[in-house]
């Protein structure tokens, strides 16, 4: 197809009318030209989502769309700031248009949902790979990092972990699960929901944050290293799907300790807090995002305690994601 | 390799101490928090290289790191901005020590030329792709867009255009070079120089500017789009090498047309402005930089009109690449 070339697909699926006040240029320049709200700091990250390795080469391109944006999001979130504006860098096979359709489409949905424009981009021919960069807003010296927490801290985490592993684990045949667990599975791996709101909301309460995007324990330790601080975990208090619960109990619990713990693609928020404010952390929680508190920060730096249901540390804990280990 | 991990592997090659005051949080959390100079307005682009596309296999990493950052400031530079921050994710086939190393190389040694601080990023396995996220800052309203020239202004072009795409037509056999002319010809192919500095003097002076990264035939006609005029050019105007000059005149004249014209890869920049301010703009002419008087604006809305060494105008015009054409 791509008898449009490429200027002609991006305006056609990515050029939109700019709504926001704040964005003095958007696509069709060298660059975008956005101000930044007086008093506010610009938060920036980028993710690179790569065919065969982040997405299965027939995956749904809306959920592509979504993903790419939400797995960004989750980084804005994790510091506690507002998402404003997204860069879009895509390499192509093709310029097949139902894909580009379906994908923008996944894309500005949740961006629309969350008050995002996109601002500029680049596209070109290669293997499949999908490179989002965002910017956020923060007031000045808020925003929340990794290396805050302190001793006696609890530390939290947001809405269930495993179920995105749980998922990719069952489409490669490695367990099995019936129908409606499979398909609640595979929303989390496929639109995963990323929690802005909580993340603001955790602004001047969370003493550190961080979303779980490569498995809890694996996560927790970089939160660890960054606060010069140690933890102990309970097993039991860590939020789960009733579909991974019940592998938990069963036969296969290796591969569910496996998703709960080291479970990657979660966008999840890990968070500490100080144990005095426990009532206003709790008040966060919503029937959408329920709020666990699964232990506390301890004194001994860089050492991260799982205990199980029996309140013995579990003696080698699954470790996270790492794509060059 | 990649015994390191991702984690290693991105402390040891791309973390460094943060030397701007302005970078309230580098590399090393969710994302990276800076601080935009009161009264400057943001500038945001990214590009994204592909093996085999935009690179061959073989390339020296150490260029590609220069590139990769350099096509970036390119447009910065095409706004009249100054770069500051960068980001960059990377799909890597493997953890190549070697190769990681060169890259940073090429990449920090560029960077450090231009003040630009490296503060976040993402690494991941796949086929090699570089994907560079750049933010600059420039005061409010001073922006140079493509929309704002007008007739009866002057063009402009920067230092010579067509060398790099002389050089790869060499490397593909389509051509041939001496050594000395090759050795130019690739250095504008795997060193290109952003011209950062004159984009910022042009600032208040040229009316609207682009950077000549797909060719200046197609990149000229985005600008005449955008500012809704048109254009005449004298080809004898075009600044070229001596290399291509020689080809210009002999048996490979449609190569060299087309090198000069419609060469990718240049990064020079295409500026107009008015004629009044002739003197000012020559005067930001250097010997590294030379400023070429290309032709002049028309009111005929998106008609470019180049004439050749006798005034004729050249009927079929090559065409600016296209990556999905």
């Amino acid at each position: 197809m791509a008898q449009l070339g490429e200027f002609g697909l991006i305006r056609r699926y990515f050029e939109r009318p700019v709504r926001d006040p704040q964005v003095a240029l958007g696509v069709g320049d060298d660059a975008a030209v956005v101000r930044v709200a007086p008093q506010c700091e610009l938060v920036l990250a980028v993710d690179m989502m790569v065919e065969s390795r982040h997405f299965l080469v027939d995956a749904d391109p809306a959920s592509l769309g979504h993903k790419v944006l939400a797995v960004n999001l989750s980084d804005i979130a994790a510091m506690g700031a507002r998402p404003r504006w997204a860069l879009l860098a895509g390499a192509l096979p093709d310029g097949d248009e139902r894909w580009l359709e379906a994908f923008s489409r996944g894309l500005f949905a949740l961006a629309d949902a969350h008050g995002v424009e996109l601002i500029g981009g680049d596209t070109t021919r290669g293997p499949r790979n999908l490179c989002l960069t965002i910017a956020g807003e923060i007031p000045r010296g808020e925003a929340i990092r990794r290396s805050g927490a302190a001793a006696g801290d609890d530390i939290w985490v947001s809405g269930s972990l495993g179920d995105a592993m749980l998922a990719l684990a069952a489409l490669q045949r490695r367990t099995a699960l019936d129908a409606p667990a499979m398909a609640q599975a595979r929303r989390r791996l496929d639109w995963p929901t990323p929690r802005v709101a909580l993340g603001q909301a955790l602004r001047g309460l969370a003493s550190a944050m961080l979303d779980v995007s490569d498995g809890l324990a694996g996560d927790l330790a970089h939160l660890l290293e960054a606060s010069n601080v140690g933890a102990v975990v309970e097993l039991s208090s860590v939020p789960r799907s009733p579909a991974l619960a019940a592998k938990l109990e069963g036969s296969e619990r290796a591969l569910a300790l496996d998703c709960l713990l080291a479970g990657g693609d979660d966008y999840e928020l890990c968070f500490t807090a100080p144990s005095t404010r426990r009532d206003d952390v709790l008040k966060l929680g919503t029937p959408d995002t329920p709020l666990a508190r699964i232990g506390s920060i301890t004194p001994t730096i860089g050492e991260l305690v799982v205990h199980d249901e029996q309140g013995e540390p579990i003696s080698s804990l699954p470790r996270g994601f790492d794509h060059f280990a």
